[in-house]
């Protein structure tokens, strides 16, 4: 019988706290789809000025807030989106970009740190004036911390010469923030100064920051007018959303420092699988509070089998191929967790080399 | 100062009530994208089970549930969708289907009544086996009761014979139930028997049922299954959303019930505005919660001063034409209110009269 | 055995002349993608001239230059088009605005002789500003002649009247010109003062004008350039497509001219048509090369059964309904294929009368 | 003043031969729209044999038969395809299958030999079956010969291997033939062998066979049927179209044999620009018709001014980027044009360098 759960599949698996639940239950509310509900407005604000951005607006998830910011973006029909081959938006979120916004993805490499190579974006940007094949180029997409590359973070000196380039093409440039406070306090600068660039960031509160759903996109006005509009269209327009968002705004007010807690058992935890035999992982590479490792134990013992195992021990992870897993830290895991963790892992490896013989 | 506001713009205006925010500060809850929150199952197995069908959606908004269910329908590009001329999903959700999701409208007459004429919505049915220029018809869309129609129920009867109406031919049949619950209480027949030909119905729960935020779609178990995947792609699969859901809950069990005085109220309010001078509607007409009048003073006093006029009194109310304006009741709107409404209507009328000198 | 064969299905089925057949065989040609084919620029600069517009563009067909029309004027996200229930591109086209180019369509009725009601028009125009709820009106589309109306034609007046809508609410005029030299003829008025206010008009030259293949756009230079990566997009973009324009050319000088005796060919079948007992029929609708007429001999004497029995006479026509067949003439009916016909239709009846005794 | 023009930046510059002058002048025709146009039938017909397949498709160009391949296999909302990232469908064709389509590009990396790695394109396989965040994978795509590699060709070991990995994975597989002739020729492998498990394949007539224009899909007949459909829809319908049909049936039966010719010429062409001083390239790569080559000078001869200096030498040619040209031969270019072109090259190059004092 297990005793204990420790759920690492996600820093989206994380339960309300009692002064959230406290917050929605007292929460001022009105219809924010006829009007602006007091609640979504202070949440919209707070983010804004985060940000350093002119306006906010809350919609149900990160996948809506990239949807839309891409789409007000590229509201032409004919864009091109520069984006990672690894980003979240590209993998994750159904293609939704092309097969709901008619909007053509062109990838570029991500590196292992997951940068692009500028040279790369450059080269696959298009301006169709005299040509007639291309398609236009309209935005890049970069993701902050990324998640598809082991949370790493794009440095401030790397989004600015991706701003520069923007610019220079006359694009516009998308973050996806979902992770973009974790970034900011591995990195131990401003959100503000991180997108400083951007013309549109979706920042995610029911990922590391534990509200129970919702994200903030924040541009300049005339761009949340837009996807205002185009969040009512998706059908993203709730009525009395405060509730939901007077529990972000706690999230916002409580767990921005909580990251660093998460960030330190993170590469705690990386270091203490890395001495596990039968795993692999990179432990520089833990920036922030991903991190993915590899088994290694050849045919015997797979990744599948490990997560079952684990499982049975209380200990949720996430398989990503074969022969990766992937954990997440967050604010509902400490570091005796994590010692906890890892004592489970070397008993489910333990036990698995002995029924298999190795 | 006014003193007291009257809300009639629309019942998607309510507050949740104590039992709502109680339910919310102790839902039980879970990630409900990885997985399956609890409360959202509960909420989607209790609208499955009212409705008849094998299992439910919660979904953000209306919108979205209408926009889900057409697009699940009409998966195949290509397709075409009758509906009714004055239908909210034509007029009232951005033309979404279309512009997100490349789904051809055919619009049909909508009579008073809100009934599209049988032979009109089967001589609009078009199957392109031989002929190359025609969309292929796949769905029929229904609403009940009808918004933009005055809130008017279509009978058991109109809707069996557009169910077998769309069997004949093949179709599916979808019902925008965003107001089922009125239609079911005025009628006194059960949702479940309403809805039965339709292969899926989507139901709002922060309309005159009072819950803060959400629809849900109902259908069969491999229609929600797609349901579910085209809500992540628009971004409106949640996190934690037994919060939302657990308020919704309380809606269903605690509101249903006073539909039945919302229309009281709402017949009691159309009688009275047909004896103030100056204005008219059709009292017959007002079967549920929504009435439609007329400003019939010539061209001194119109809608739009009239709409201003009453929120000087704390009276609000929603403008549809230069003429025309829209009051919607629901269950924070008591007989007293209604009353109260009727002096400030003869109050406004009686000074814009004397301003203007009629 | 059938001796000799009248198409009159449509004005399409016509066989390019020996003048048109010399012009193809020596036509001068260049890659049309890479350059500018100069018998494509020869024929796009004389339709240009002949519309009173800036330039020109051959597609191959009417529906691609109505379907690049209408998304180049709608090519932002969230479009609608306000156009005629009964035209052409909303009934016959695939519903490719919205399945294709994911325009919302809003339907006007159109009246019996073409025409929308210019009230109804500015009732249907929508502008989201300060409502999020309603997709942008963008165009308003007419249809000159009218096909599915009779071929009937709009006069300079309320062509004019449209004109002025449009640009009064800041919207673009499109003209389906399919006919429209048709149009020109039958109300004795020059193209170009037809369609002086529209932003684009599709010129069809494959009907009445009897090119093999083809259609031209004429709009602003603007307008063209980016009609023509839209016609890329599609796959309309061709190589020595001066092979085509070359006949189309002959097909401008030679035929105009001759639209005028289809006209009084139509006259004549019609009045013929309208004495055969069984047939009925508005003989004053008949403005130009298109008949419309009802079976109205009861249950017996089908449109089907007529259509069937002609084919045996060697007279092929369109049946349209249940009850209603469709004929029209072009440069390759005489007046004396005419007068066959009519005995041919009235053999037919006096045949289908005496096999079911009526 | 130039005295000979050599064009050598596409195949498809040819002019049509008299032969196809003449059968275009005699083509038998009939509205291809209504009903079926012979020559047309008799194209798609002889395009069926040689391809091994059930049924063809005549458009007006190679980009439309993707266009329409693509969207007919992906035809459910939701679609992604996998394809390579330099293919001529990603880079060359406006993005259309998602601006268009509404499909989902996943791009995998072209080798040099225009090969991606089979267990690259087996990674990237996507069946959202028990997952909500991935588009569902329908297609591959490959192209034979590939034009952006250079014109290399994919063996039959090859494309069995993809075509076996499709079936094993339930995909549909669709080969851009545009140049498949080139590769039947330059593998000597009958096109039918090369296209073996395609589901759909597209060949250019108006590339290296020389005919004015159009493009055959080839395909089962239920995928033609719908096909047809989606031609329609997108304006690719043409009437009298059997005139274009007849100049290609000519192309197909007199200038298949001359490809070899055209690669004999490419060879020689490449070996001597390769002994030119200041150029580059490989000339084992040159498997069908195209060179690319890089100018190699530093920085005062570049790929541009070299193209321009060639046109004044009657040589055309098409600048790649900054420091690479492509040139194309075709059966209008004969043996001694290649050499005038060799002299031509060099002539340009030395008068450069004399220029720049290099």
């Amino acid at each position: 019988m297990v005793t204990k759960m420790v759920d690492l599949r996600s820093d989206t698996v994380t339960k309300p706290t009692e002064a959230m639940r406290a917050a929605m239950a007292n929460a001022e509310v009105d219809d924010d789809v006829l009007g602006h509900d007091p609640s979504a407005l202070r949440l919209e604000t707070e983010l804004a000025k985060i940000t350093g951005k002119e306006a906010g607006l809350f919609v149900p998830s990160g996948t809506m807030s990239n949807l839309i910011s891409v789409l007000v973006h590229c509201n032409i029909r004919g864009s091109e989106v520069i984006l990672g081959d690894n980003s979240h938006i590209h993998i994750y979120e159904n293609g939704g970009i092309s097969t709901i916004g008619g909007v053509h993805p062109r990838t570029v490499k991500n590196n292992e740190d997951g940068t692009m190579d500028i040279d790369l974006i450059e080269a696959a940007i298009r301006d169709p004036r005299g040509e007639i094949v291309y398609p236009t180029t309209r935005l890049i997409c970069l993701e902050n911390s990324q998640a598809n590359c082991g949370g790493r973070c794009l440095s401030v000196e790397y989004t600015d010469k991706v701003g520069e380039l923007a610019k220079k093409h006359g694009l516009k440039l998308h973050i996806d923030g979902a992770r973009i406070f974790n970034a900011s306090i591995a990195l131990g600068v401003p959100v503000s100064r991180l997108v400083q660039d951007a013309d549109s960031v979706s920042v995610c509160l029911s990922k590391g920051l534990g509200a129970p759903v919702g994200s903030v996109i924040v541009g300049s006005k005339s761009f949340i007018a837009k996807a205002r509009i185009l969040r009512k269209t998706l059908g993203g327009g709730m009525r009395q959303v405060g509730i939901l968002c007077a529990a972000a705004l706690v999230a916002v007010q409580e767990n921005v420092s909580k990251l660093e807690d998460d960030h330190k058992n993170a590469k705690m935890l990386a270091e203490g699988l890395n001495q596990i035999k039968g795993l692999r992982l990179n432990v520089a590479a833990v920036e922030t509070n991903i991190i993915y490792f590899d088994v290694v134990e050849g045919t015997k013992i797979t990744a599948e089998k490990l997560c079952k195992n684990l499982e049975q021990h209380g200990i949720l992870v996430m398989q990503e191929s074969p022969i990766s897993i992937r954990v997440v830290l967050h604010h509902q895991i400490s570091a005796s967790d994590v010692q906890y963790t890892l004592s489970c892992f070397k008993q489910a490896l333990t036990g698995m080399r002995e029924d298999t013989g190795i």
